[in-house]
């Protein structure tokens, strides 16, 4: 491992100084000259027939610029689809969910844009809706059944079936067999900032988008071939983002706004409300997931079968990649070899369903998860050494094909059972009963199914007269830190001074491409394009110094921004000296390109995909404590331990991990979306209720360094492994702590007084 | 010469649709979120010690963010100048011209910024004042005399002193001596955008700038330097340019405004008012020019003298080089090798001085055309004979060192001597009197003293999946279609069509650097530096096509965006076939490199300094009627016939020359500032009279291609050179006309009837 002289040091967040200062620009900062207000007017209903829709008197409204329905789009109707093509910018000939996108108006001001939709009449033939999944699977088999989408032969929008090894074999070898079944509610990522969009389609035919978006570069494409543009002809400039959490990659409020923007030829903003990014953002699905487990009296893990129901909603966003994940991610936590994965994705007529954190992974993890600990103790085992017996290890090729090249996974176990001292128990007080859970996990670094198998990133370093390093990427810092940690690996690999690289904000017309905040592969993936740029730039540093030098490129040594040759005091140069020279030789400043792509994809002998060229792994305890009178669950103190290869910023590092045990804790005991009828009633953060400060719990962090060879700098992904196992963690302390069986997520008081009134024992 | 499938078609302007859509930002259309009104605090006085500024009442009103003076600036104070340093961001003791910046303010409002300016309290000291350059001139050499700016020696801002040959015994060879005198007058670049520059500070250090000038890298630099900070902290955004003409490249504003942001923390806006830029522009310098040339019997010129004074106005803006080029320039069109130039700029306490289309070469092309015409009549020649005889010719260094390596001038000469039937003329019809007149002039394509003596420029081309192109350039379009031209030659060097070029709006932040809109530099050197990264680009394409055609990439041939095997027809590829390869690849957009510096500079052997890479050459001829009771001269017909090696886009071309004829016009007879006691009189379009439609006459355009080796395609400059000619032609033609000599600019009704009435016979 090469020595660090940026790596590891506490440097401050490139965004902190602009965020603190209110500099930051959201897209709702974000002025052009003639800009409109743009508003979408959504369908009351669940599922309905659009009969007809009168416009003409919305037209002739003074300050109306533009009315744009599905029977009058400046642009050929397109099916689209994150996952899988069912939906259109606006309704055609139906709606699907209460929030379905019916028409829109641009407006010169707010209340002229209000009073426009208002002024629109649409005439309904109102259909039997499915306003659960459950409903919606069963009559999936039913012949004649009323079909949410036509031309689909089923109202399932993906089935999965997988098998691995030989479940059968296995289930016959075990000498126990579990089973159990899990459902989670619907959540929302519960972001700050709703979802806005501003564009501006210019007269010569460029389209320009200022988005919150978690994938610039894939926006661009998405907008690009939904309208018939050319990609070069779509121009998206990232603003900063309020909170993505997966919510942000759906491109609805691009596509509209840019309609209307071709309609009027002004720029269109559209801002969402809170509420509307509930009832029609991209919230994560419900689900239903029954485990089947064979286990060997030894403890080990024979056979598995998992059957993962998760909603999908009345259209495919990216509902359907998190059941791809959830059928199989989990399952390579441990070695077991003979594993069968169902998974059904039911449309529904509910808001589509969307990413969050770990993808999936959450749902499947705490099943799983929540089973081990099940298992382990049924088996009169310490549950961390039941998952030694079976965890996962460097140079394995998982029961899914995963390649491990690096894996921590046992010292996070050992760690986090230690450090929480997992075997003891705190003693009752009054009603109060304590108890402790624990939960691994894996996660990918990058995943080649997050965009057309090909998970790539490029990266472009300028160096300038002045020796300053000016980074383009199109991979975004969406709060998270990305760029820190970006600057931080050029710097690092250059010998400049962390202060002296400067991240430029993302905009399609120059950055290149990068997948975006997905599948924790900004870190990996773009940094791993960002280290071979800095690499590329850094050669050409050096072929300039050798020449003022007077030796040869590889005796040339760049450190902390000076320069000289390698063991020489004689002369010492700095890398501004450097670049200056470079500049005026070649009358252009320093440009290096470097890209990267991910090792992975199918193995055409195994006919599995590994999706990631590297995978991190987490092992977390949760302590919580429980009023068995009143049913509530207070987390007292975590434990988390990660397994990132390198890291390359603690304080980030550690930031991610609170922030993942907070969504955690939500997920587990108090976020949930409410439907009545199809209509969404808790819509604002009063009434869903997500954990606050005063809700967190001591989180006590450790990072294993396992150093990938694929990483950079060794480096693994963390953003979503921060979350993954933390719902299974609690949950799985809440049956120690109760004695219960908990299979229903979030565990509201309610629910777990309700399971300890049923004696449901675990 | 290659074949042309890009240049030479009539493609419409790159910027056309914005433009007639309204779209083009220009710097009062940018918002910046927070942004608030920045006004300046001019000097009453032309010369004046500041005894107290008193700011406390301004400073205490609601409203008002900052107020700055140079005793509170943020910055060091910091004396600079483009020239010669002589100036500062605000006056320090002393003011020197009304108009002058004495304060600044940002406030939340236009009426709060006003009310705050008038709140401020100076106490000035009245000096005696030098409001006319020949009063500085006398005075200057008058021991004691006031100083405008003590620790300067004298008055002048700069000398010149240049023999080159032997002057005294090329008058001693002469037959015939001529001597005369001429004057210029101050004149206003008539752009009709007024500056305005928007800059922002940030808190995280960058200053961010928008500024219709003619040159952003440089701008960059400047305001880098004088603010004492890094330049890649600096960065500028073009934003459209209202006409330029040499009058855009002052950073005054964007330093006052940049002042004011780091001072408030909000991004100031400054918009000079029409009487702001004419007071406190950058205009034009009056000039007086003493001809003194020896001539041979047969017309051979043998000596010449050139005594030069131009108004320096109260600081060195460009106004030097504008001497440095008017005591050279003109005496290169002829090939007398006994050559001695004289030039003085005074100080005076009038606006600062600046550049203007030509940058003094029109001044002296004035009086030097009109000694040309002058003399060739006296001798009874033909004055197209008399300049054949001595017309500078390819393969010539000149008389001031420059290398002539294309030279159509005897060619340019012939054209419109016979378009013009230039020995015919017509009878006068009543009061009218007919004449005609001629002159011919040379210019550089780029100039090395532009800039550091380092004429050189940059680009980047990036050629996207879809094969469509972007062309990153510093070489600002200010109106003359230089963006144009450069996607022409982009497109022209890689095979593409022209539609597919698009040139991205400057930013510092993106382009490399380029010298901007200055020497008639863009087309010429960013030409060429466009044409180098083109090329590049077109060899990794053909390297990725020869892959995919199965043959080495000397085979591939690229035409109109289709590529194939040389000579096959057998599969034939797309460029965005191509492209897209590459990406997929390189999982990075295809980015090229190019840049060019101009060949020219110091002959160390003759102490000589060849400023261009390749002159340009043109002869014009006017017709004019002049109506000898009113003293009324109108233009009648006028042919330009102009060398610019190639031309690259007819329409353009024309256009050029059509703008350059009406602003000669309007130099050679109307426009003139005014001023009484250092105060402009005439400071706006109603007093301030420019030639309008109903002046233009008929304008006969051709050209000659000579097919300069260092030009891109052959091309060399032609901006400036449409505009230099013309005061002499249309200054000739009425001497022709009139019988009188005509020795003052404008020829105003006035003046020439004055000139008829004292008898003055030319």
């Amino acid at each position: 491992m090469a020595i660090c002289e940026v790596l590891g040091r506490p440097v401050p967040r490139k965004e902190g100084v602009a965020k603190a200062a209110g500099e930051f620009v959201f897209p709702t900062d974000v002025v052009i000259p003639g800009m409109v207000v743009g508003k979408i007017l959504r369908s009351p209903y669940s599922h309905a027939l659009i009969k007809s829709i009168d416009t003409s008197a919305a037209e002739k409204m003074e300050g109306v610029l533009a009315v744009v329905t599905a029977k009058n789009l400046p642009v050929p109707i397109v099916v689209y689809g994150q996952d899988q093509a069912d939906e259109t910018i606006l309704c055609v000939d139906k709606v699907r969910y209460i929030g379905d996108e019916v028409a829109a108006v641009a407006a010169v001001d707010e209340e002229t844009a209000q009073a426009a939709l208002d002024a629109i009449r649409v005439e309904y033939e109102v259909l039997p809706a499915y306003t659960d999944f459950e409903t919606s699977i069963q009559q999936a088999s039913v012949e004649g059944a009323p079909l949410i989408h036509e031309g689909k032969a089923r109202n399932i929008a993906l089935e999965i079936h997988n098998v691995r090894g030989d479940p059968e074999r296995g289930f016959a070898e075990a000498d126990f067999i579990f089973e159990q079944e899990y459902t989670t509610s619907r959540v929302h990522q519960a972001y700050l900032e709703a979802n806005v969009a501003v564009a501006h389609y210019r007269r010569d035919g460029r389209l320009e988008i200022w988005a919150s978006t978690q994938w610039p570069a894939r926006l661009r494409e998405d907008v690009a071939r939904i309208l018939g543009l050319d990609i070069t002809r779509v121009r998206v400039l990232q603003t900063q983002v309020g909170g993505g959490f997966g919510g942000k990659f759906c491109p609805k409020l691009a596509l509209v706004a840019s309609v209307l923007s071709m309609k009027c030829g002004r720029p269109v903003r559209i801002v969402n409300s809170l509420k509307d990014d509930f009832e029609a953002g991209r919230p994560f699905g419900s689900s239903r997931v029954r485990v089947k487990t064979g286990v060997k009296k030894d403890g080990t893990i024979v056979a598995r079968e998992v059957k993962t129901i998760m909603d999908n909603g009345a259209y495919s966003s990216s509902g359907l990649s998190c059941l791809v994940v959830a059928c199989t991610r989990a399952n390579n936590v441990y070695r077991c070899k003979n594993v069968r994965e169902d998974g059904y994705s039911p449309y529904t007529n509910l808001v589509p369903t969307g990413a969050y954190r770990g993808y999936g992974n959450q749902v499947l993890a705490f099943a799983l998860e929540r089973e081990t600990e099940r298992i382990a103790r049924s088996l009169g085992m310490d549950p961390a050494e039941f998952r030694l017996i079976n965890a996962t290890q460097a140079g394995d090729v998982t029961v899914d094909g995963y390649v491990i090249r690096s894996c921590g996974l046992a010292e996070t176990i050992r760690w986090v059972a230690e450090a929480s001292d997992f075997k003891t128990r705190r003693p009752p007080e009054g009603s109060i009963r304590y108890g402790k859970g624990m939960a691994s996990a894996i996660h990918v670094s990058g995943n080649i199914i997050s965009y057309k198998h090909w998970d790539a990133s490029g990266a472009i370093i300028r160096i300038d007269q002045d020796g300053k390093v000016e980074l383009f990427t199109a991979e975004p810092d969406i709060g998270q830190g990305s760029h820190t940690i970006l600057a931080q690996i050029a710097a690092e690999e250059l010998g400049v001074p962390y202060e002296d690289v400067y991240v430029r904000p993302i905009d399609t017309d120059v950055a290149p491409f990068g997948v975006g905040a997905v599948g924790s592969h900004v870190s990996t993936v773009g940094g791993n394009a960002v280290r071979v740029a800095a690499r590329n730039a850094r050669r050409e540093l050096e072929a300039t110094a050798a020449r003022m030098l007077g030796c040869t490129p590889d005796e040339v040594e760049i450190r902390g921004g000076r320069v000289r040759r390698r063991g020489s005091s004689e002369r010492e140069l700095t890398v501004r000296d450097v670049a200056f020279r470079y500049y005026v030789d070649n009358c252009i400043p320093l440009y290096a390109r470097g890209s990267w792509r991910s090792v992975g994809g199918l193995n055409p002998e195994t006919g599995l995909t590994n999706p990631s060229s590297a995978y991190s792994f987490a092992t977390h305890v949760a302590e919580v404590a429980v009023d068995v009178e009143t049913g509530k669950v207070r987390v007292l103190n975590y434990w988390a331990c990660h397994d990132v290869g390198r890291v390359l910023n603690l304080a980030a590092a550690q930031g991610q991990i609170e922030g993942g045990v907070a969504q955690g804790i939500g997920f587990a005991l108090t976020e949930e979306m409410q439907f009545e009828g199809g209509r969404v009633t808790n819509a604002d953060f009063l009434d869903y209720k997500c954990p606050v400060a005063a809700d967190m719990p001591a989180i006590h962090i450790h990072f294993v360094e396992t150093n990938d060879p694929l990483g950079p700098f060794g480096a693994k992904g963390l953003g979503e492994l921060a979350f993954v196992p933390v719902p299974a963690a609690i949950a799985n302390a809440v049956a120690d702590a109760t004695g219960v069986e908990v299979t229903s997520l979030p565990i509201t008081p309610w629910r777990l007084l309700e399971a300890m009134r049923s004696g449901t024992r675990g």
